[in-house]
């Protein structure tokens, strides 16, 4: 029998499969800013009142034939992204997220709209940090040497998709019988300037010209984990 | 007063200076093999009798001017490599881990030789496995759909470094008072052949050309921690 192999490893993650989850459509969600000069000069605004900016963004993993993949947004055919924005400054971490998950893919006037629904995204592991050491494009994966004084920094943490129909029962208590499942069950809803996408890791992997340096490298940010396909 | 943003995270980890570290040498370890292709070979030998390899690579992460550094060998001023090696078939995965690095790196008849002082070693998380799906060169940070028989799975762990005073003290109680320090204790004694590197975190981010994927990708695996630098 060959000996263990999974000493100092995160609990195995038990992944469902992406025909689990059906995705709806709302209203657009236009860009907040009208180009990347905007957008930094908004941050600059930004730091000037509240100091470093503080965003999250969420790494939703399914399965499809018993490989990850991780649900993106794609904006207007062209960039990709991952759910998440920059929390407002007052907020707190953790709910502040939950808020800016739910206005992006919470369905409308639906059970996430509720009080107390925040509670059904489950924000797992801190998976990356990425720095911007000032008003300008580029982040790093760590604090370059003698920047303290970051501008933004990024923060991406591993969202465990629940089982749809469990879910919704857990959201609705005694409306649904433990039997009496809701198959194709609206989870996500998607503004529809926007399109949801399920990225397998292999696609992810080695394709910086692509997805771009955070994004495709995401497959070494879940390889300490391993993973059971349900 | 701004906002927390350190939910969801590893605790933090403290890191030593690379100057409270002194370095020894010791004999040569050559290559056990003498080519890529006999190294593939012996490891389909090993694969027929034992199943998967498994392969371990410590990460020691000491700082320098408060920037991370990685601690690497180098071979023949070529290659570089994390310390570490494939782990004996019937080796308990932790165990057997410790034991190799003392081959590379533990000082000859010296404190880390006796019984019982594997303990040293601090093996922490671990943060990322890479796969070898065939007896080839090429690994991935993941499992390839459809691969159910890898050949070698190679796990990197974080290791902290000691306070290297503190250190010694621990492994011979009685001997050195507390403040009797040891201040540049040989607290690893490296193979004539090879180099001890501390190489910079941003010297390995994007570096792929020179450092190849697994050890470029160290960045992003380490980027989820916060360090503080004393
Ligand atoms: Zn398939
Ligand atoms: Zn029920
Ligand atoms: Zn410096
Ligand atoms: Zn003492």
């Amino acid at each position: 029998l060959p000996r263990q192999f999974s000493a100092n490893q995160p609990q195995t993650i038990r992944l469902y499969p992406l025909s689990n989850y059906t995705f709806g459509t709302k209203e657009n969600q236009p860009e907040e800013d009208p180009s990347v000069l905007a957008r930094l000069k908004r941050l600059e605004e930004h730091y000037e009142i509240h100091g470093m900016r503080r965003t999250c963004e969420g790494i939703l993993v399914c399965h499809e034939h018993n490989h990850p993949h991780i649900l993106m947004l794609q904006i207007a055919n062209a960039f990709f992204k991952l759910p998440g924005d920059y929390l407002q400054a007052e907020d707190d971490e953790v709910e502040g997220f939950k808020l800016r998950l739910n206005e992006r893919l919470a369905p409308v006037g639906n059970q996430f709209s509720g009080d107390g629904v925040n509670d059904e995204w489950q924000i797992g592991d801190t998976l990356a940090q990425w720095w911007r050491p000032n008003f300008e494009t580029f982040m790093y994966p760590f604090l370059p040497a003698h920047v303290t004084r970051p501008k933004e920094c990024k923060k991406l943490y591993f969202i465990q998709l629940p089982k749809s129909s469990t879910y919704l029962h857990a959201m609705h208590p005694g409306v649904f019988e433990e039997d009496g499942l809701m198959f194709t069950t609206e989870v996500l809803s998607v503004p529809k300037n926007m399109k949801l996408l399920a990225v397998p890791l292999f696609e992810l992997y080695d394709n910086t010209a692509r997805y771009g340096p955070q994004l495709s490298a995401i497959p070494h940010l879940l390889s300490r984990y391993n993973f059971e396909f349900v």
